[in-house]
């Protein structure tokens, strides 16, 4: 395995802002689980701010509402079988780390384990939860981002429904003012 | 120009959850503008719910709180430069469908304009703002949706920060259980 390294916390919206799949990981009383996800956004740079809406249906949603902890773990299109396999299965009965035949690594400020085939890993507390009961959204902070490093495109998953996966193309630099 | 077709509030996720970078256009008291944006995520399949962070230091924001509409207008590669540019220059002062040759077309629900060289628009409508207080985040419903036919795999632009944009890649087609 490739050594994560911390990445600062004011470089978390640039994973984030193109909209990849991510692989949320919770756990709480002993049982832990992974979901697919991709109804995320950035709310704030620094400390990151994340929304994300989980489901109610999901049993990630009770282990997140039990441990008010996660981890955004994001995969490239290596790991596109375990991603789409997660997303069609429940952890209620199955523990997907075995299932799938990825591996748990402990994360340093949460319960919850990180993915340690992912390419970047965002621990998360959730730090408001005015629109659960309403939307299911969640608002979390990142507490500590890793990273691999040396992966300057990383070939991410986007969702387009119904199967359809785009997979990150080039990257293309322009004059922006930007952050 | 190539004829936009109505595309049924149903789909309009799988437009959005790739995570591409959007172009907001909002009008209020004879007034329009312009802007880049990549903190937006689905919240809702149906009617199509979408959370966004539109900070108060953007026109924009004034602009949305006085009309409570706006619309998403989904750029591809082509528009690369005007895309920054929006993103690089405030509309207080300046008309930005003007300066970037930009066009603007009748929405049929909102009185923000459709840009006319989007590949995908969505007229939208404020539904809640109980987070702009404290996180400048508002929910939109989406009312009315269009897009241009034939475009299988829209080269879509993805924020990677400071000036990065991935542009999206080949599309993959996996088994998935997952709407």
């Amino acid at each position: 395995m490739t050594r994560r390294r911390s990445l600062p916390l004011s470089k978390v919206y640039g994973l984030l802002e193109p909209g990849p799949v991510v692989l949320i990981t919770t756990a709480h009383k002993g049982r832990s689980n992974i979901m697919t996800q991709s109804w995320h956004t950035m709310m704030e740079f620094e400390p990151p701010l994340i929304g994300c809406v989980i489901s109610a249906r999901n049993y990630s949603f009770d282990l997140l509402q039990g441990s008010r902890e996660c981890v955004f773990n994001i995969p490239t299109v290596e790991l596109a079988k375990q991603m789409v396999g997660i997303g069609n299965t429940s952890g209620k009965k199955l523990d997907k780390f075995a299932k799938f035949g990825l591996t748990p690594a402990a994360a340093s400020c949460v319960q919850a384990p990180l993915i340690e085939e992912c390419y970047a890993n965002l621990e998360c507390k959730v730090t408001d939860r005015k629109l659960v009961a309403s939307y299911n959204f969640f608002i979390l902070e990142v507490l500590q981002a890793w990273i691999k490093p040396g992966i300057k495109n990383p070939q991410t998953l986007h969702h387009r429904g119904q199967g359809a996966f785009m997979v990150a193309g080039p990257t293309i630099k322009l004059t922006s003012k930007m952050k």
